[in-house]
């Protein structure tokens, strides 16, 4: 199934309902860094994040640094910012709520 | 217990003993990128690095693309690379060897 990127007015509207993730203008990318208290939590995240991305064949690029976790969400198949990446950003958020 | 950044002769020795990491001057430390087949590999790779550094207590500075693990080690605490960082390349390969 094609995905398409996402228009302009879809763009702002996603971002309005993601107040915590920055928009990557370059990339035209979604990112969210988190904060746990130590590594343990943060990779016990991150295993749940991949379970996710896994069942959603829909990946992150991600970094972290002992109790930080960075993630970043595109589309390489649509070039940019998609519906895929704002279902996986709802979903990590929900992870943390 | 305090650790020592490693000479320029153990820090030789070191990295003659480890041919597929790579030395990042700047930061006094090694890197070594792993490639998989999928995502499912890359992040059960990852797990299994993580438990070894969780046991270590020494923690790597990592990130994920798809099938591409990217994993960089210093030691913060000794200011650059010391044993703890030598010790855990070695386990790291001994994971894929």
């Amino acid at each position: 199934m094609q995905v398409e990127a996402l228009s302009q007015a879809e763009r702002e509207d996603a971002l309005d309902g993601l107040p915590d993730w920055d928009y990557e203008d370059g990339r035209d990318a979604i990112t969210r860094t988190f904060t746990f208290d130590d590594f343990n939590q943060a990779f016990g995240f991150m295993t749940q994040v991949a379970l996710l991305a896994e069942k959603a064949n829909h990946h992150p690029e991600w970094s972290n640094v002992y109790n930080r976790v960075e993630i970043l969400l595109t589309t390489h198949d649509a070039g940019g910012l998609s519906s895929r990446d704002v279902e996986m950003a709802q979903a990590i958020d929900a992870l943390v709520e």
